[in-house]
């Protein structure tokens, strides 16, 4: 079946941001429309952020045309909407690989294109960087402007006021386009997001129009005679912006997003004649100009590949559940009995499945925005005001709120639940969202228990036995995906601190699991024993603390012990090794291997690709099993 | 010589706040006065922070005399400004204990005691705390109101900001006392800081006493009848406080914090009425009431011992520069010949020496405020455009830009260079102040290049290598305190990448530090020769990458290897670990040991007395080496 892909004329043409400044503002219309219909029908083939990408196709086409990029910086805040930016800066031709293998990164990417001066995929990092860069051209570095589109669910993460602060002290020419389409991925939440309505409420868009007419002709002479006058003269067009003046930017808005009459004018004069921060407040609308994605709640912010028509998505049927929703599932059930029981979640509600637990316990449920410092630490402030939170954050998320783990939850031991969802490799979104090193950072932590899940029924109990851990903190991680479709008992049984299992016993070689790398470990066992070789494979269940009297039965009763975890070194393994060294068990000769990810950044693939890049598959454990014996090879049985 | 303490008839009839109940406003008034003689006598004997606590001695007595704690819960942000606090809630018999082993935390501390309901020593912390302490009541955990104190300077870190947005949001009862007081350790910097210098230079402060006074009578009907009537009545007594009140705040101030007439009958009628969020921004003076804080620079912050009259301290004469003089010194010397060097610290110019840098580069000075997740990534950016950024900050405090670490550095393979100030453990600040994880969170980064110095010359060649080394990121750590008084190179020479270096050959064990433990590791084999048992003492300077071949040759060399880092498991021990283990040394047997932090958090403490704790002097590292080749002992040679 031959994709339909539409006409696109203009678009054709443009090869790169220089081929828009030729165009008359009437062909930048046109342009805009083209670039909607090609981001529409590339990521029908991908999937993919559908939706932020559409609220700023005319964002991204009035700021190429009027800044003059690469030169300029312009920075994508996470920069889901950089599908459109893509197009336009010469990888159109490669715009229908995103995400895969090999393809182009679903983000903004440094090695990718001089047109992506910083990448970016966590939240809030845009302005600190448009002011790095704004600050070495100031001290002789690259020239050039620094302008950071930051949505409106970014700013309110605590680095994008810290940053905010900084420029604003600073006084440097600075751009910063707040995206305020109402919608981070899920609505956004919080004080910020309320002013930001009561801003636009009062101030019916349509009335800008005029506005804008007359801000091309005042604004320059304004600009000269100093912030105070255009401060005034911008009165008019808004009630407020208060919260942004107060912290020294000027503020102009809110302008319609969609409206290039708008955006094209004041860009200009802002080119021109800014001489400090800038904060431009546009309205968008996300998914704008495709209907499945505007009428969807979540107005098409991710997609699978779907059929352009309908906007119906090809989803592969699931076999299991995921691992997050039987996490949630596992909280509900327990939550049920046990009214202490809080869920926390840091702009995630979907992603966590606190969504879930969320329509049963809509007040013990804390959506705080995104903002992993105060979630962590506000978890630990009801641990110690007697509730029993669960903290669901992504293990890449979590790294934004270690200090809080260290200080207000480990050092004061607070029974604070960390669930750390999408842990180890992840897939399409790439090396950016890696869940790699939580292990490492969190079992060095005195006092810390950290678990991992084998499959989703230890999630289950794991789940159950942080309800029942109330003496410190405790963390256990899974993957992103499915289960591996074991059966789920109705509920968890809490498992005993720090003891693992053994899964089959063998001889020779011991492999000793941390993680969903479990089901690889049985392939390979599987595999080994079909040829004669059957190791024991053990399920460590627990890095911290370790199970001593398992590990060092292992090791007296095996050749050799393999560690295998999704984490880098530094973790799991790292602590056996540390024990074994402790031990003298290496004093007289023992075979001992960590099998930990690679030190490399992997690129997006599939995860099932990126563990096999990584080297942890189930033919790669088979190999270490092999050389740790010094076995060439053996052959298959007949 | 006998110790002259001051009278203090009334607090000496003070042993818990429910004291303060029975007495009037007037003996208030007389208990703070004794409070403060208290303070500064106290102090005088134990060192530590005296400006911030004499700035909050009404303010203590207030929030004490009105709010009921330890039922209410009162969290002090950092709590540098605790000491009064400790004094009137039953620690006053152990105030002269401050800061030393054994004694009182000069932080608070939720093991130390019932009124402190949440410990506190990095900024920022202090609303999300509060925040789940109310949220808790609220759900059916402990009762009682959450109070945060914060200072000006910890109210402009991105966490403060993340939890104010959400305290908005939530709309519950919760109090937020911003003690404003132009100073946190430095003068405070960012738009913040300004924007609450106009709030208070357009409401002087003077006037507000006719204000609150009439306030008393006004406010409870105003809150009755809800939040917007009290706020248009407020609008009397200040221009401003939009910026809080667009956080969904109701803002009162601002307010003489050394005046108890306006202290006591605001925080009565607020406790009696609030019914969401307020903010209470209160003005102080650090050092208030003891002159030569009130007329010193940094208004008292941090004191040694001192003699009352004179303010004069009693500092010990020091022998050698300290490591953060000679990080400082070694930078400015490079910045000379190298215009593209920049300094980046998180509102800690003194402690990191970028005060010293910044008198010779003011303009590649970057001080960002208490907000370190912005540091990293500004600084990101400033590589991004070309500069050489150095973003100085303490171990501890790096843990706060973790993920920009990793997502925003390292992913990008940006080339900021991290100068890493008390790594280890650093004595009278305890536990929430100690190095401990910063070798395990940056050398399992792909690209990372980790150095430690052995000394102070190690450690201007550290910057010099740092300088040259332009492909990625570096980072190097040192400890707080004084070098080892070794001769200094007028100029560092860049260190050739992933190389160590032998400084004793010797037979049968080797031991590999990294980082200053090297004078502990010289003495510990200094004593062992003399006995007839000198081991190789290498020097291992990365621990990114490993020097390879330098490690594989000293196990081949040797029985045994020892690893000694200022670190906690995870870090240059199980890097060299996961060496040997893939080398298959350990295959063959082969001893191997790796010194490691131990896996508690250790109290405060004379560094050194820490390190003895810690199992990591000079006779333990030689009890170690005895151990592993099996000696129960050898005797001091004749």
């Amino acid at each position: 079946m031959a994709e339909t892909r539409p006409a696109t004329p203009l678009l054709d043409r443009v090869h790169s941001p220089s081929d828009l400044k030729g165009l008359s503002d009437r062909e930048l219309h046109q342009l805009a429309d083209e670039l909607r219909a090609e981001t529409i029908s590339a990521v029908s083939v991908t999937g993919g952020h559908l939706g932020a990408g559409l609220g700023v196709v005319e964002l991204t086409v009035a700021l190429h045309a009027v800044f003059d990029t690469p030169r300029d910086k312009l920075i994508w805040d996470v920069s889901h909407q950089c599908y459109p930016h893509k197009i336009l800066t010469g990888r159109r031709d490669r715009i229908r690989t995103l995400r895969m293998e090999g393809g182009l990164s679903g983000f903004t990417k440094r090695s990718e294109s001089p047109f992506d001066p910083f990448g970016a995929a966590h939240s809030s990092t845009s302005i600190s960087a448009a002011l790095g860069f704004a600050m070495a051209a100031d001290l002789g570095g690259d020239p050039g402007d620094g302008i950071a589109v930051i949505g409106d669910g970014s700013m309110s993460a605590g680095m994008a006021f810290e940053a905010m602060n900084n420029a604003g002290a600073l006084k440097k020419r600075l751009f910063v386009v707040l995206n305020d389409n109402e919608m981070s991925i899920a609505p956004p939440v919080g004080a910020l997001s309320s002013y930001l309505s009561r801003l636009y409420a009062e101030t019916p868009v349509q009335d800008l129009k005029e506005v804008a007419k007359g801000f091309v002709s005042l604004l320059p002479s304004a600009l000269q005679e100093g912030a105070k006058r255009a401060k005034d003269m911008l009165k008019g067009m808004a009630i407020g912006g208060t919260l942004f003046e107060a912290l020294g930017f000027t503020y102009i808005g809110p302008i319609d997003g969609h409206d290039l009459d708008q955006l094209l004018p004041i860009l200009r004069t802002l080119k021109a004649r800014a001489t400090g921060p800038v904060l431009i407040h546009v309205l968008t609308k996300k998914g704008k100009g495709y209907g499945p994605a505007e009428n969807s709640p979540d107005r098409g912010h991710a997609r699978a590949k779907f059929d352009v028509i309908t906007g119906e998505q090809k989803k592969t049927p699931s076999n299991a559940p995921s691992y997050t929703k039987v996490f949630a599932e596992s909280l509900i059930r327990e939550a049920e009995r046990d009214d202490k029981i809080v869920g926390i979640t840091a702009a995630m509600p979907d992603g966590t499945g606190l969504d879930l637990f969320a329509r049963h316990f809509p007040r013990r449920t804390f959506d705080v925005g995104i903002a992993e410092q105060h979630a962590v630490t506000f978890a630990a402030g009801l641990a110690a005001g007697g509730m029993k939170p669960f903290c669901a954050l992504y293990s890449t998320f979590l790294q934004r709120g270690y200090d809080q783990v260290v200080h207000d939850v480990a050092i004061q031991r607070l029974p604070v639940r960390f669930a750390i969802d999408r842990a180890g490799l992840v897939g399409a979104d790439g090396a950016t969202h890696a869940g790699s090193f939580d292990i490492g950072f969190l079992a060095n932590l005195p006092g810390m228990v950290v678990m991992a899940a084998a499959d989703e029924a230890e999630l289950r109990h794991m789940v159950a036995t942080a309800v029942a851990h109330d003496e410190g903190p405790i963390a256990f991680r899974f993957p992103r995906g499915e289960g591996m479709g074991v059966e789920l008992p109705a509920d968890g049984t809490p498992l005993q601190i720090g003891k693992g299992r053994i899964l089959r016993e063998g001889a020779r070689v011991a492999i000793l699991s941390f993680g969903t790398r479990m089901a690889e470990v049985l392939k390979a066992a599987e595999s080994l024993s079909a040829r004669g070789l059957a190791p024991t494979v053990a399920d460590a269940r627990f890095a911290k603390p370790l199970d001593r009297d398992l590990i060092l039965r292992l090791c007296r009763e095996h050749e050799a012990l393999i560690c295998v975890e999704e984490g880098a070194v530094g973790g799991f393994g790292s602590h056996v090794a540390q024990l074994l060294a402790d031990e003298g068990v290496f004093d007289r000769g023992f075979k001992f291997r960590s099998m930990v990810l690679p030190d490399t950044f992997i690129d997006q693939a599939s995860p099932e690709a990126m563990y096999s890049i990584a080297g942890m598959d189930a033919p790669q454990i088979e190999a270490k099993v092999l050389n740790v014996l010094g076995i060439a090879s053996i052959p298959q049985r007949a």
